[in-house]
């Protein structure tokens, strides 16, 4: 039977980041519970929503965690209300001891808390990943793709495929993440540091994506990622993080960028400025249905104007850093601008357009083709 | 018409704080509205939601506003918007120019804004109260006696007058401010420091108390509190915050307190250790309807348990710093214990029991008589 002793902090760490994948809207009950695997060589927390899975190994020689196991076994405990216990337990270390009938007893200082447990067996049999091919990443470059994409996923679930980001190996040795609701679209392209056998073309839920930034806390660190049918795996030495993969193929988005040539008018802008000024004209136009703001390049003028029948109207006058081409008067939704700068750190923003019912484009100044967003415009009368 | 330029920041915290008294949800449409009255003294703003209400005046030369008015009347416009707006704009000076039909133009850096605003004649007349015999007081000494009453009001609006906090002044020279829910019960008495004319006898919403401190700020600033009819009105130089009365004769709450003689235990406690088993145990409490903690004294020891079918128990030991009395064994709600002890700034904290079915008594080690909270036990089987 399970007995272990464990430092408070370390402990609470390790649940933090297997209850990311711990839900309590799931279809079979047993997954609103961690399961708790304690070896001599460590201990394991495993928690799943049937989408995301993490397994999460504490090493018994790790450390920060002071650990000493005198009994191995496993347990199923409610997840949310043991998180609880452990972080209200007064002392920096707590005792783990599996009485009869799956009971545990917490023990910490003079508190002593006797928590109902399942059996293990109880638990499905999550599908894990037989080890192959794979590719090396730092945690700071995926987090940044998937930051500079995942924004842009609809949704609406009638089109799952367009809920999660495309990502996809290609032969010129980067990694391509793309998302887009129809409204607008956003690309990244990554040249890979490591070279890597691993080929996949698939479509990662977004909901993945926003958990993995909690669990993968160290920027600095490598981690490893595998392929296999419909999941896909992210590990580090201690964490295996597994997601469900969406099924179906994703469309061609190369077609949709621009040719260079099409352009006929280029502007730059300050990133900080355009952003305020679009949170400004957003004021008004979230006041009315389907409000757009009006962006009118006029000669050496470029003025943006919002209005709302109810409220009142904004006209504000932009500074372009740099123009060349044509005159051009161009609607759109200012939320889809707002949502772009706020993933572009650059100072200076590239906004390109070929005509007012075109999609126009978005690129950090500077850069040739790694980065680039599509807004579709709106047609007003 | 209105013709004024101010300093964005200090506008904004005036809006902000006139914002207060302004709801989303009440019956007379033109309370959503902010109503800004200009007048070459200064300008003043105006809210209200039936049950508040805040007038704010900015005089005109406040150093901080840097204000230049040279146009005067009032103007009524969308609180929550115009808030929003101010707050977006580029520069560190606005200025605002009324327009025909009562809209204004909102000018800051190369950004114009136009608001659609109604005439000031639409606004409510807001009573006021003719200045009179009047209490003086600390807004710190007014906000420490609030919060160590509000929260034990009741959330029932069966009975109105527990929806509030009962306040009196008494022969003694005290102020009395007292809540119930008839679980609980707090009372603070306060020794006033400026001698005063006013009587009063009056129940303020819980509401209006929960708003004050976010209308005084500055802890250090006297403030005038003045009483008329059915409103209560706090003033200080810039600064009116009006609020309606609960009617209602509230009870005689001192008949509630035990007499001295009448307790059979007296145990003193750290207050943070009590607090923190209390925490543990309402972990468990929370997943049981009416969960109780018991707490039972016999001979030296002090131990609390709690327990929930569904998922555990817990068994603690406490540390009385001092008991005298005898051994008793009592359940209650672990809740309102850790909402008493929220409110108590001492580091040692009084208990004293009567029996197990009657209230006991909570108050500050080493304070006499000044506060003192009241908890209803549970009977258990």
């Amino acid at each position: 039977m399970i007995k272990f002793s464990i430092n408070k902090n370390a402990f609470q760490n390790a649940l933090r980041i297997t209850k990311q994948a711990i839900g309590t809207k799931v279809t079979i009950p047993a997954l609103t519970k961690l399961k708790i695997e304690v070896e001599e060589k460590g201990i394991t927390l495993i928690g799943s929503n049937g989408q995301i899975s993490i397994k999460n190994f504490l090493p018994a020689d790790n450390k920060d965690a002071s650990m000493l196991i005198s009994g191995t076994g496993s347990v199923l405990l409610e997840a949310g209300f043991f998180e609880n216990v452990v972080s209200q337990l007064p002392e920096v270390t707590l005792e783990f001891i599996e009485k009869e009938q799956k009971q545990v007893l917490l023990t910490s200082g003079k508190s002593e808390i006797t928590l109902k447990g399942l059996d293990s067996e109880m638990y499905p049999h999550l599908q894990e990943i037989s080890q192959g091919a794979s590719l090396k990443m730092k945690v700071k470059a995926l987090k940044e793709i998937f930051t500079e994409t995942v924004f842009a996923v609809s949704t609406q679930e009638n089109r799952p495929i367009f809920t999660g980001v495309h990502l996809e190996t290609l032969a010129t040795g980067e990694l391509k993440a793309v998302a887009t609701d129809s409204h607008r679209m956003s690309q990244r392209l990554l040249a890979l540091e490591n070279p890597t056998d691993l080929k996949f073309d698939v479509i990662l839920p977004s909901k993945s994506i926003n958990s993995f930034k909690n669990v993968f806390t160290n920027d600095e660190q490598e981690i490893e990622i595998f392929i296999s049918g419909s999941q896909m795996l992210f590990q580090n030495e201690t964490i295996s993080y597994y997601s469900r993969l969406i099924e179906g193929a994703y469309p061609d988005t190369n077609r949709l960028i621009p040719k260079e040539t099409d352009y006929t008018l280029d502007l730059v802008f300050d990133a900080a400025e355009l952003r305020h000024t679009m949170d400004r004209a957003r004021l008004l136009t979230v006041m009315t249905t389907n409000g757009t703001v009006k962006l009118t390049v006029s000669g050496d003028s470029v003025v943006t104007t919002a209005n709302s029948p109810e409220v009142g109207s904004v006209h504000e006058e932009l500074t372009a850093l740099s123009k060349e081409g044509s005159d051009l008067s161009i609607s759109f939704n200012p939320e889809y601008l707002i949502d772009a700068l706020k993933v572009i750190k650059a100072p200076e923003v590239r906004v390109r357009f070929i005509s007012n019912v075109r999609p126009f484009t978005l690129q950090p100044r500077n850069e040739e083709i790694g980065f680039v967003q599509l807004i579709t415009p709106v047609r007003t009368n």
